[in-house]
């Protein structure tokens, strides 16, 4: 295939040992962890925000599309080339972060691995606790761009909550730098986290400043067993009403647990299983952990395990981490959700995805983060039918409704990317949607940063 | 004085008794807490926010200046009507909070009182952690806005990690809902995120969505006097490099301890005074305190009152909320400034404010949220002394450059307004301020919401 005229460039600009065009290469790049698939014309690997910039000051002038990329792990087909062009992956942009721990924060290139930033700071008594499922792939750059989170958002918010500053190449090729390195600031407008969630569509993130805590001293895993998914739910609303702040609720109910016993081959007890998790100093892991037992048991008829030894607690981990790889392997077609409720709703909102299951023959496993409301209802369908395909898409819909009626919203984490887009509008006022096309049209005149996501233009 | 032709247009709106010209008005709504004054031409006091679109649609069509006010306590300038037109004041939008405790979540009007918003959530064990200094007679509007937040933002941060979802009418006169009422939602750009901290210029704020947190079940308040400021401020720095995290960390030179003892009538021991609060389960709150008490002690030589009784706590936060009334009586010019800087800089902040102070002949107070970097160090002068107001206005303008140089922001919480506009830009690179003003412009293409703030246009 011929390459684009650009490409030499590009080599120009990167050297030839950065700069890709052969099959491979843009087959790897053509993925993420949805069913999207799009073929990128180049994938570019700079070293630095100065090369960062020059390709995007090219690709403003050539009006050619850009699409960051991170480890390709996103949920909502983020860093999918819709358009082709220009894929600039910041894999190389990783030095080992620079940690300031007198004043609890980090300076940290996109490419860092989440978990790898994590194992930095604890090994100096400090904390950044997002903590996404595929932490040990994921890289920081695609976490901000996505606002990413995890279990512990429950306590500790999402990466917004952590992003104090951040360097960015705009959509122009310029670089600005916004935000602070202080916990307050409020010098103009918050551009910085305005691009916090912005899915690559209004810059390249080259480095981010993260405030971080200190590492708490201990933490109190409780499984608690039901009989019943909703039952579950119920318990986890209970926690949040009377008060409790566990740093995690996870759920997982029936179809879950069997696939991730039978991908990690090895057993673990319970129909539907709640993780709760607190932390923090002895004293109150043990408070608080007794107060919840107390909880469970009595008010929910949970059987609840308060002293669950190390290897048990890897075992659950694992197995709660491996819910969508597991379920991959139940059905040749997976589409993981994202819909998100006020915590009370958790119930209610199970018992419709119930209901759209059976109303549309789709088979839906349920797992996530009770604790948040957010919960990740798992399609599972066969790829090659295509009644099951059509089925697919109006279970989807209807799941994307139900959560918006119950107050919620259509993605907690994910992002909209491509997946969510047809259903943007129904979260988003009319007002809404446009204030955000005419910030992009704003920001990106000639819509040439990850186009043909979030919004159809 | 001649009324503006679109009163009456008003008056069908909002009914006569909501639309006030006359001279009293106007004066009341033409200052804040700043030394800024400018007239409005009319003030309007919508109850919904019907009311509130319906002005702003009639101000663009007519390319009428809106000011938005809440309870003009500002320290920037923000509400002050720099360019005559409507202020619109949120004053009666102050309906009762609906409090969803099952959810940790409140719904509340922008004129309600920060105070009586904290006492609503009390009363069910609920917590809303923001804590201005003003919070007697600031508003959760105004408090939006300007991203508010105070002592407590070391553990809490501020507005803008508590704020879900806002509704705002926009600088058309169109009602648009941003946000979620789920503790997580990536719908989008966080539009709700880049409204707070915006100051008016984007839109006027109707309906709040706060996160709320669980009550902590205790307090336990230290109080430490040093002999000097350079070393409370260096202790105060240490306690969070070893990783404590106490609620709050403020400090108080002896020049405003002086000042607030003779404004309240009372003594307080102690020539420069730390008070460091805890919070938590009793457990955490003894454990975290005593090592701290140690630290401070031994590390810094302190006097630490390790069992201050509810009177004297009562007493030393009177002395420290009314440092900036106490301050006022001592010379009749007082500008309070908002530096901030990273928390191990502190002591290098204090010694060049110190200097600066002795340069340019200006007495300079300074007390803050040291737990956080921030400074409101308080230049005192007398108002129709030229020669004094020329060395202020220097010395205001070296303590920008030296809170920058110190890896700092010139504004921590406060806000731009009309006080720091000469300085934003030392602040922002080219490219951050030019984007900051494209996305003004975008927003707000007749300038009309809160004109002649923030930037030079």
């Amino acid at each position: 295939m011929s390459q684009p005229s650009y490409v030499s460039k590009l080599r120009e600009i990167l050297g030839g040992d950065h700069v890709f065009t052969d099959e491979e290469t843009l087959v790897c790049y053509s993925f993420d962890a949805t069913r999207y698939r799009a073929r990128p014309d180049v994938v570019v690997k700079p070293t630095d925000t100065e090369q960062v910039a020059r390709v995007i000051k090219l690709a403003y002038e050539e009006s050619i599309p850009v699409t960051p990329r991170g480890a390709g792990t996103g949920l909502s087909g983020g860093s999918i080339p819709a358009r082709g062009g220009i894929v600039i992956s910041a894999e190389l942009m990783n030095h080992k972060p620079q940690i300031h721990k007198e004043d609890l924060y980090v300076i940290v290139e996109p490419g860092v691995v989440t978990e790898d930033l994590q194992k930095h700071l604890e090994a100096k008594g400090l904390f950044y606790p997002i903590d996404p499922a595929s932490q040990a792939a994921c890289t920081i750059g695609g976490n901000v761009a996505e606002c990413a989170s995890g279990p512990r958002g429950l306590k500790y918010g999402t990466t917004r909550n952590y992003v104090l500053g951040l360097e960015v190449v705009d959509p122009n090729g310029k670089v600005i730098r916004v935000g602070a390195r202080t916990v307050k600031s409020v010098a103009g407008y918050d551009i910085a986290r305005l691009l916090v969630g912005s899915e690559g569509t209004l810059g390249f993130i080259t480095s981010v400043t993260l405030k971080v805590l200190p590492l708490p001293p201990a933490r109190r895993l409780l499984a608690a067993t039901f009989d019943d998914v909703t039952k579950a739910a119920e318990a986890a609303s209970a926690i949040i009403e009377n008060r409790l702040l566990p740093s995690v609720i996870e759920i997982m109910d029936r179809m879950t647990i069997e696939a991730s016993q039978s991908y990690i081959g090895k057993r673990i007890d319970g129909v539907v299983l709640l993780l709760i998790e607190f932390d923090g100093s002895e004293a109150v892991c043990d408070e608080e952990a007794s107060k919840c037992m107390g909880l469970l048991k009595e008010d929910f008829g949970g059987a609840v395990d308060d002293r669950v030894d190390p290897d048990r607690a890897t075992l659950l981990w694992e197995a709660r981490r491996s819910a969508l790889p597991a379920l991959t392997r139940v059905a040749n077609g997976v589409v993981l959700e994202d819909v998100t409720v006020p915590r009370s709703r958790l119930a209610a909102m199970i018992e419709k995805i119930q209901v759209i299951s059976r109303n549309y023959g789709i088979r839906v496993a349920v797992f996530g983060h009770a604790g948040d409301g957010n919960l990740h209802p798992t399609l599972l369908f066969e790829r090659k039918n295509r009644d099951d395909l059509k089925r697919l898409e109006g279970a989807i819909a209807e799941m994307m409704r139900a959560c918006l009626d119950l107050g919620g919203t259509i993605s907690g984490e994910h992002g909209i990317g491509l997946d969510k887009m047809p259903f943007l509008k129904l979260e988003l006022s009319k007002a809404g949607y446009e204030i955000m096309m005419n910030l992009k049209r704003s920001l990106d005149p000639r819509n040439i940063m990850n186009p043909g996501k979030m919004f159809y233009e």
